[in-house]
């Protein structure tokens, strides 16, 4: 296989096109779409997300102390990547979108009620990185839709259908299961 | 939406099965594969891998501090499954999985010459978050295959339809695009 060689970039993909809000009431309160973020501890449960120091969001978050991290479906996708685009300095994104906005379980931080999973976080570090600010957080709390849990055991039943991932420009919808993880060691 | 309070976890998804190579010659040569990346700052280009301490990949990157993101593709979904799987304290990975392992080229480190991207990083700082270590990294260069470039722009042409995703236990290929980044504030 020929490769060709270039400069260094961003380009881990695929990854979220998440739904980040914050603010703590509808005076501050916005959504940033975030693709910078993921989850960096299992125990305790750690993720981050980074921005640019000149985000609006940039300091909601570093004012509170908090965020959450909202899915993005195929339903949401002109919301995600709207609130990508737009600042909440020029407007109230919940509004603009039809979204409607509810305080979190564990945190003061405004959730999105459309999207199935909130994850809700407490900021730990904020790390300066040059263009992006990271901000490093403990997972409080997971707020999930009941479409989303199994009736019978209660677990998570994730609906992979309806999720969207984020791919160099482009927001892609999932695909086929191909396999579960553990498939290539099972003996048959 | 009614929705259903889960306690804290890692959650976030849909992430990379990133096939992370590490290790500067054929003795030490390894293969982890990785959900737990990303990006991290736009300028520089930065990224992460978080792995837990006992990993045999975590040693061997401490001592380069360098490592390889290696994409993984529909066609490789069982190296990246066993890769993530069998510890390459009892295996050559490489070997295992009839993958080639070249030498990098900003980097000492093997890359997976099968693998259609690499992401050649040099680690900045390691940090302990409790299960995982954090590695912070610079990308140093990108391989790209050939196949993943328009020959008439030289741009990345991202082959979307050959990428997998991993999501809560599962494999997954990506699907249709929905739209381009920025479609929301297009004027028609």
């Amino acid at each position: 296989m020929k490769k060709i060689n270039k400069n260094p970039a961003a380009l881990i993909y695929p990854v979220p096109a998440a739904m980040v809000s914050c603010g703590s009431n509808s005076d501050e309160h916005n959504i940033i779409t975030i693709a910078w973020t993921g989850t960096i501890n299992s125990i305790p449960p750690m993720c981050y997300v980074s921005i640019r120091k000149e985000r609006y969001s940039h300091d909601i978050i570093k004012r509170n102390m908090e965020f959450v991290i909202n899915y993005s479906t195929k339903d949401l996708v002109r919301a995600a990547d709207f609130c990508g685009r737009k600042s909440g300095r020029d407007c109230d994104k919940f509004k603009e979108m039809g979204l409607t906005p509810r305080k979190g379980e564990k945190v003061n931080t405004t959730i999105i009620v459309e999207s199935p999973i909130n994850i809700e976080c407490k900021v730990t570090e904020i790390k300066e990185l040059g263009s992006h600010d990271m901000f490093l957080a403990e997972v409080v709390n997971i707020q999930v839709s009941e479409n989303y849990i199994d009736k019978s055991t209660g677990a998570i039943n994730m609906q992979h259908q309806e999720l969207i991932a984020y791919s160099h420009g482009k927001y892609i919808q999932l695909g086929d299961i191909i396999e579960q993880a553990g498939f290539s060691i099972k003996s048959n």
